[in-house]
């Protein structure tokens, strides 16, 4: 096996309660990448449609995780890696993840998968630390391992795969307005209330919960952010009609995708959510704010191979 | 049926990660409760035998919580109520919540059941507001409902009963010293830095997890509190090596019991917490401190009808 096409999945990162450390994986949204081992001893990008991103192996988020992850192996092994683009980056529901995870799945599976799932979020980490700044888990875990991932901690790294209920779907709507990551950030405060603090491992534990007892009702009680979304959701125009819109419409819960702009809503059966992302897609049709709108189940294993 | 004898079990409140939402029920360690109806139109405690705790109705928490019970009920009935009390007052395991839950859980037996045990918790809580002047449930909850019982929410209230996996047994220890609430409470920060809050709630989503999935090594992992412990641990003699102690002699994890000064471990197995428990005693022992220690499952079902 010399060549693979595999499709990488959007996800949700920031899971309501679960800010920094729960991450969900998405269906049917993602973008598709070709690998292919060459013998020029080299990680090269040599095709990127869709958007207009750096060909530089290190300058691009899956070619930084890839040599990551052949620094680690010792490998000298040669690749190819074409990135056919849906996910824009920016949208808030894990672009630059897609790339850096997919590009580590690849080579792993044309390698013989010397490394399990979880052993690749490291590499995965340091393409999102290009394309953030940080080394942050919550997109790069939903893609790879699929579900709900939980990054418990990152010293050391422990990720845990949750279980998902099978009838939970998401409705995500990206309306097309740029929120800064640096935005995202200077809003958050470096200290939070206690009191809220509180609310917030509260609804965390019970979230967990009705995810393992497929507990739709407690799932929807839990699904609550006090702390991030009050203070990110102002730099995201109509999240308010938004999220209430989704809301009455019978979604579960929702709020901010990632850092935003994206919002999200999960809902109980396909057809419901499709119901929740058309209320939410009108909001912004009212509002004259171009959106991309999507339904999605919950991808229960991540990354893909197509052919 | 005019009379019962109910056995009142201990609990363990603010279970690591899970300060002020997650409480665990004892098995072996409680007081003994005797409630009969009467003719008398009122609830009045009879007997109080192994503590000195007030007789008058109005002043004593199982009173309380029975009168509260009564009114909502719009109900005449008298009771009486003797309470045989093993659990100090002032140990942190639930003295004051086995009296009230019992009171409700008993008098709502001889009643034919009028509530459920969830229903029971806003009575029960009264008489942990006169113990403690907060209506606080991570202790009632669990002597009503067994197990892990999760506070999710006070308004309104939520209250969620885990999974308990079976080789769960805890160890705990009881210095013989005093921590005034006030004390403990006034060592809080009403702030705390977001990335600890982060922390503990990726701790929270993984002990749920490992409960579900009875990982106990997940469980190990996730047993921290990074934000309460540091401070109230200063109260409380040798808490350091106590707890060193514990995990050296192979507990999964623990912490300070309630508000202390107990402190808890938890163990896989019977063996296990047995031997936890000797190593912690022998920390007090060594510093001349008196202490009380508990060797117990974790209660499936809390209240128990005796006779």
């Amino acid at each position: 096996m010399n060549e693979l096409r595999i499709f990488c999945p959007a996800t949700i990162a920031n899971v309501t309660c679960g800010f920094d450390v729960l991450g969900l994986c998405l269906d049917n949204v993602g973008d598709e990448m070709v690998i292919r081992k060459t013998d020029k001893g080299e990680v090269s990008i040599t095709r990127i449609e869709g958007q207009d991103l750096p060909l530089e192996a290190e300058k691009n988020v899956a070619g930084v995780s890839a040599m990551a992850m052949l620094k680690a192996l010792g490998s000298k092994q040669g690749f190819e890696i074409e990135i056919y683009k849906k996910i824009k980056p920016g949208s808030g529901i894990g672009s630059s993840a897609a790339s850096a995870a997919g590009a580590v799945f690849g080579i792993n599976k044309l390698l013989g998968e010397p490394f399990t799932a979880k052993e690749l979020l490291p590499f995965a980490m340091e393409g999102e630390k290009l394309a953030s700044g940080a080394l942050h888990a919550d997109n790069v875990a939903p893609a790879l391992l699929g579900g709900f991932s939980l990054v418990r901690s990152y010293e050391p790294l422990d990720v845990i795969k949750l279980h998902t209920p099978g009838a939970l779907f998401a409705a995500v709507i990206h309306p097309q307005i740029e929120v800064k990551t640096a935005d995202a950030r200077s809003v958050l405060k470096h200290s939070v209330p206690l009191k809220k603090a509180i609310q917030q491992w509260g609804n965390m534990g019970g979230l967990v919960s009705g995810l393992y007892t497929e507990d739709y009702e407690l799932i929807a009680r839990s699904l609550h952010d006090v702390i991030i979304e009050p203070l990110r959701s102002l730099l995201i125009p109509k999240f308010d009609d938004v999220k209430r819109a989704a809301l009455e419409a019978g979604a579960l819960g929702g709020g901010i995708s990632g850092s935003g702009p994206s919002i999200f809503a999960l809902c109980k059966g396909q057809a419901n959510a499709a119901e929740v992302a058309e209320s939410m897609a009108g909001i912004y049709a009212d509002a004259g704010i171009d959106f991309d709108v999507h339904v999605s189940g919950i991808n229960p294993v991540g990354m893909r191979i197509i052919s």
